[in-house]
């Protein structure tokens, strides 16, 4: 990655497991920024995210947030679609529409098909409303992760477009989601026998400084 | 919206229902593009989206798909972007970065934190593996929409760059995920009284003949 360069003006609020989080860190680090980290703990108390400071700048109380120049950007695909419209270098998709499209398809199914249903405040209420045990919870979170896996895998080992990376050999919006994705698959014990492309993938990528560094274990907050 | 030009190499998979699939007919709609509609039956039989032919176009078996000649998008924001790319007049997100990411924003919190918390196969499993009754089903739907609503409606009153429309005066790609989560929180008769911002958006929209044209009601397939 390019060497870091201070960026005083930008803030990532986040949380060291967050993967949404986790997606923020690596796209700065793949771009060489070096934003001022401001953790908010999500389980703390009855979590940092609801307490006022936090919800003056983002009232949806999720993270991460990036803060620019005092204007605050909730939600990391428009965190990341952000960052790489000001810092052009490297681009995190690729330069034809329908390379874009293919990269924005791969990270949509995990950003919105995956994710939102094995995310914290989703797990409580199917706990403390549906009153459905930890097993049961850990066994819906399989079949949401291994429903988009199943598909990823499909599109990535069927297409000559795919490399090292999802799209080729350098990393893009795909491999920000499916990262801290793999991350939360391991979590919940899933099986990841039949989906060799996305292990493959997430080993290359791990030899990547910049993901590296943006592993909940190698953060400040980490607990 | 500009006269309509057919387009013969554009197929755009569907279903009336979908709101996912009504997101991409607004876009079409917007750019005055004519796409050849397949529609794909959610519920007749197991459903068309799992039956071979259809999964060879989109292995994850959802509705929408669009084909440009011969490539099969998939995730109704992917196409949005592309047809944005494309096609770039009107455009269906401000110039500015900042706009941008205002804008990705907006339709994020619906697409990725509302929108897949109600989507039909999620529902299904709550109903089949959880037992959950409709009663409650109906609960959980209106808990994440009003959520969310409450989110959007924030970030809309409060901002100077709310217009007609989401920002500005002209539709982006947020009214195009925000018009069709209406029409699914009144079909769970989600109260829209603490959401005004909102409710009048949709009105204002609803008068657009683009955002008409792709209702539910107005399609080739509809019940």
């Amino acid at each position: 990655m390019p060497s870091p360069a201070t960026s005083p003006e930008l803030v990532l609020y986040g949380y060291f497991r967050s993967s949404a989080a986790f997606r923020a860190r690596i796209a700065l680090n793949l771009k060489g920024i070096v934003a001022k980290q401001k953790p908010v703990h999500l389980l703390r108390g009855g979590g940092e995210q609801h307490e006022a400071d936090y919800k003056s700048v983002n009232p949806q109380e999720l993270v991460p947030t990036l803060v620019h120049d005092g204007d605050a950007i909730g939600q990391s695909l428009a965190i990341i679609e952000y960052l790489d419209e000001i810092y052009p270098e490297p681009p995190l998709l690729p330069r034809d529409p329908r390379g874009r499209a293919r990269v924005r398809q791969l990270a949509y199914i995990i950003a919105c098909d995956i994710h939102p249903l094995n995310n914290l405040r989703m797990l409580l209420y199917l706990r403390d409303r549906f009153s459905i045990g930890e097993d049961a919870r850990a066994e819906w979170q399989r079949h949401w992760i291994g429903l988009g896996f199943s598909t990823l895998e499909t599109l990535l080992a069927q297409s000559p477009l795919t490399g090292r990376f999802c799209h080729g050999d350098a990393p893009t919006l795909a491999d920000i989601c499916l990262i801290p994705q793999m991350a939360n698959a391991r979590r919940v014990a899933l099986d990841l026998a039949p989906y060799p492309t996305l292990v493959r993938i997430e080993s290359h990528a791990l030899t990547h400084p910049a993901f590296e560094a943006a592993l909940p274990k190698n953060q400040p907050d980490a607990e």
